[in-house]
């Protein structure tokens, strides 16, 4: 294995790692970091099927004591992917704040299919999950990682919906940002293409109508979920059939990442494809 | 509303609020920080019913133009509470960050239930959460939140779990840790006095042997959850029955607070509680 040691914080070739916790915002030219080794070794599975897939890796930037443990992780990447190599000083003064992990890679989306062109290579058989206003960095990472878990074959995201390729996001999905196909258009686009495509449409909202356990399975399921706080709007919901999931009366209400989790694990038991 | 102002940042009427994020690691004599107006809803709740139950009010403090919107919640404390606001500024030195949401109030755990006693004061037919080694903060007020969504009676913690009344796990649990009752003591004792109270003892596992939602219900239910990347010990495995939620292959697993949600709605949902 090949390292390149790097001992200027200003070296050029690792300038995208600079101040990565600002830059988190931005999420510009379809880049983005990958941060840890679990979310490395879902680069390096998404960089080996790049031909078909959505994904390359572009560089990698470890602490240098971590080079060793990483061995099998780092030989599943090509050898054009270069891994540069810093002391712990230099890697936090690149990144701008002290990176106990000191695992980094630069992903970059080279293809991004259209939510018609995602929906239309769907199996006979499938289930999606559409997430509607979520700007928030945590849930749409776990809606992500629920997708992965419950095998949901892609997810689509509105108009509104933060990047799931921010770093935070991709951290909480463990990788699944880089695993479960996704695609981003307008709400009322992504309604229209899922009921052409014959899903069955089911909103999640605590004023549902049916209880999740008892939604009818169907050959193609698409499950929608919208903020914790606000919920699924009003013209969404009169659009659409809706799920609730029974809890105990009060103020509180579920977690947007649990409430996706349960409604997900029902879709896909109601569907066997578990 | 009679509120006190605060000038001085040292002032000692309020020494509980410095430094918070740094205290919060301690959790000394029962003593903790609700922060938000939901928690601070939840503590005003608590209070009210401090005589029978584990929670009192001590003192509140608050951004002074936090005051008037706050009108109901602050009403529902008794008079001896003393409300304190101060400046944006007063208040940022006193707590040592920019407290963004301006509410915070300093409660006392004035009651320290058994397990056994909690155990011995549950209703015929029941339902209770283990948490079993489970030190982070967040999944300990995941678990709380979840608990009182799906009606749970009480939660009991091993010797391994942190305080659910760190702030970060009180604010996670949406103030839940004040509204469902709790006890602490060691796992084999938790187990001995569930079997002894006849509850019927499931472990959630990836490696479990039933499906969740084929776990008979019983009058008496306890879901033991551990955490998220070891889960439960083999010698506690070895000795309930165990359950577990199918999932898509892969290296990935759900996030400890989405695999407790959804035990306990397919729990909750087979005792025909919600």
């Amino acid at each position: 294995m090949d390292v390149i040691r790097i001992g200027d914080a200003d070296d050029p070739r690792i300038a995208e790692f600079h101040a990565i916790r600002d830059r988190d915002l931005t999420g510009r030219g379809g880049r983005f970091i990958a941060e840890g080794t679990v979310v490395l070794r879902m680069l390096a599975a998404a960089h080996a099927k790049a031909e078909t897939g959505d994904f390359v890796a572009e560089k990698i930037l470890l602490l240098e004591n971590r080079v060793a443990g990483l061995g099998e992780i780092l030989e599943a990447f090509p050898e054009d992917v270069p891994v540069y190599v810093a002391s712990s000083d230099v890697l936090d003064r690149i990144v701008g704040f002290h990176l106990h992990r000191g695992v980094l890679a630069l992903g970059r989306r080279h293809r991004e299919p259209s939510a018609k062109d995602l929906l239309a290579s769907l199996p006979e058989k499938a289930l999606v999950v559409a997430a509607f206003g979520i700007a928030n960095h945590d849930n749409i990472g776990s809606i992500f990682r629920n997708a992965a878990a419950f095998g949901a074959d892609a997810v689509l995201l509105d108009a509104g919906c933060c990047d799931p390729l921010y770093r935070k996001s991709l951290r909480v999905s463990v990788g699944s940002v880089l695993s479960v196909p996704y695609a981003r258009a307008e709400a009322v686009d992504l309604l229209t293409t899922l009921a052409d495509r014959d899903f069955a449409i089911w909103g999640l909202s605590p004023a549902g109508t049916t209880e999740i356990r008892e939604v009818p399975s169907h050959p193609r399921m698409a499950l929608i979920t919208g903020t914790e706080g606000e919920g699924l709007p009003a013209h969404i919901l009169s659009a659409v059939k809706t799920a609730r999931i029974a809890q105990a009366p009060g103020l509180d209400s579920l977690n947007a990442a649990t409430a996706t989790g349960i409604a997900l694990y029902e879709i896909a038991m109601a569907q066997k494809r578990l």
